[in-house]
């Protein structure tokens, strides 16, 4: 069987690296050497150290400048059966001249960066709205696409405990000193580990069903106090919470708003802003759910792949304790 | 079997009044008097004629100010299935707390006023770009929808004969002196007789396939060119044809864009713009086409209901040439 081609845009990054480990495992694009995975770099970044290690496993790194010429962008694509952009909020918009380029090169799927929670298209969370005009252009270019959303990373979950035990891989940039819940905490959240989103993608991209559609890519949905009591059970520690009212995070978002129109851009402020987003719709509005998932079009993993084993938080929490994780965001 | 209550929003207009006929012509709707068709009318206009007509065919008239309390809205939509807007591009915004007045009564699915052909959702036709954005209301409210649009009306597409037989439903404010056909004539568009438009519509709001999908409802899509060719054939006259580029489409839009800026915000100006707009979807981008749909995630009627017997543009035609059509938007 001919193997798909892909090339990745954003390779390096959080969601990029687990995505290139799960390619470079499946025998669908893994030639071992014959380098069917291709990592599409900035120019001024293509000779970093990442992009090194990159090339040593097998990927064949090609640097070319998104913002830059049409025909370099269509040529780099050329020969490719799926893109995958991972790229950053900063580069969204770039998304588009790419977009562009991969229908001239006759792409034949384009998966444009999300990889985060359900939600609806335009007016809960600002980022959504940006990923949301990125699929319109998408759709007005007739470029054959496959979103994927995940859920809450189960890295992004991760309770303080008494006992400092989650410390190591709770970096006090990204994480609060106290345990928030959203809401009541009884909304149901979708969830999955980091290495099975790449595992996810690699399945998601050779199905056909998948072709034109929306994907969430989980099959673990616990209401968030059972969540906590699961990590009571886990650790064997009793864990604090504190509940945010939906009048408490709306005073959040609005808060970060004013911050920025005066002009506070700052990465944590940025930040802030997008987390207590992020917390509004899945813990207030309940957005991240298997069942809006679908009311959305979505397809789910759960009915695709019933087969696929996914990690268990229980493992992934076991790891955690066990200091045997990786954080967030890290090397 | 319970019967379907339907509201209609917009009733007396354009599309409005083939739903209604077919709401009234079919046996899941029409209870003969037990008024399971309601008409929510403006309180100023629920007096005029055409709601007296209305209330004189067994439908329920119901006063209620769209823009006013949200309340006395949901009390009008409480125990209504279906609502169905037809409103007018001036009243599309207006749709917007008529969605949350149907979230708030229950309301089991909302179909917002499309009925149009199939384009992309954003950056192609203002027209579409204010409908995706209702749509996304209703996603963002989680109420459920169907979106239906049904290609370019039969009765938009008479072509001015030398003989002048069409003249009668051609009426000089909505159509050219010329025959003006969008590109080279070989871009398949999707077509529909109004009358089939409201026919379509009482299948699709009892179908559960439906619900949370656009629905495409037309099963003739031929290319332009082969459609002008019918034309002569049925009419037995020679149709003389111009050919616009996508450049002079691009032109008059502009146009029609510099006109508006600068203050021409008159009826002709705005339908102007509007017609160039679909001209270029359909002719030049060829957006209207079963195919297109598929990508954008519409289901097809050819597939949901192939036995449906849809009036054929022939028959259309000679009804035309017989002098007996009505001429659209007229009484």
């Amino acid at each position: 069987m001919a193997k798909t081609s892909v090339a990745l845009v954003g390779a390096t990054g959080e969601t990029g690296h687990f995505i290139i480990d799960a390619l470079l495992e499946s025998d669908a694009f893994n030639t071992h050497g014959l380098q069917e995975i291709t990592a599409i770099a900035q120019p001024s970044s293509a000779t970093n150290q990442k992009y090194t290690n990159l090339r040593s496993r097998g990927v064949k790194v090609v640097p070319v400048d998104f913002t830059g010429s049409e025909d370099a962008l269509v040529e780099a694509l050329t020969n490719i059966d799926v893109v995958i952009s991972t790229v950053s909020v900063a580069s969204f918009k770039d998304q588009i001249p790419l977009a562009k380029a991969a229908k001239k090169a006759g792409v034949k799927r384009f998966v444009p960066s999300e990889f985060a929670m359900v939600i609806p298209p335009k007016g809960v969370h600002d980022l959504q709205d940006m990923k949301t005009d990125v699929l319109n252009e998408i759709k007005r270019l007739h470029l054959p696409w496959t979103v994927i959303n995940v859920g809450w990373w189960y890295a992004g979950f991760l309770p303080r405990l008494a006992s400092g035990r989650t410390d190591y891989i709770r970096p006090a940039a990204l994480f609060p000193e106290q345990n928030f819940v959203p809401g009541d905490g009884e909304a149901v959240c979708s969830m999955i580990d980091s290495r099975d989103v790449g595992r996810y993608v690699a399945r998601i991209i050779q199905d056909p069903r998948t072709l034109n559609k929306q994907v969430l890519a989980s099959n673990f949905a616990p209401k968030l106090n059972e969540l906590y009591s699961l990590m009571e059970e886990i650790s064997g520690e009793k864990i604090e919470r504190t509940y945010l009212s939906a009048k408490a995070i709306e005073g959040q978002i609005q808060q970060s708003r004013e911050k920025i129109a005066a002009g506070q851009t700052d990465y944590m402020t940025q930040v802030g802003l997008m987390m207590s987003q992020y917390q509004y719709s899945a813990g207030i509005r309940q957005d991240n759910t298997p069942e809006y998932a679908e009311y959305l079009g979505y397809l789910l993993t759960t009915d695709l792949y019933p087969d696929f084993k996914q990690m268990t938080y229980r493992d992934f929490f076991q790891e955690v304790l066990d200091g045997k994780a990786r954080a967030a965001y890290s090397e």
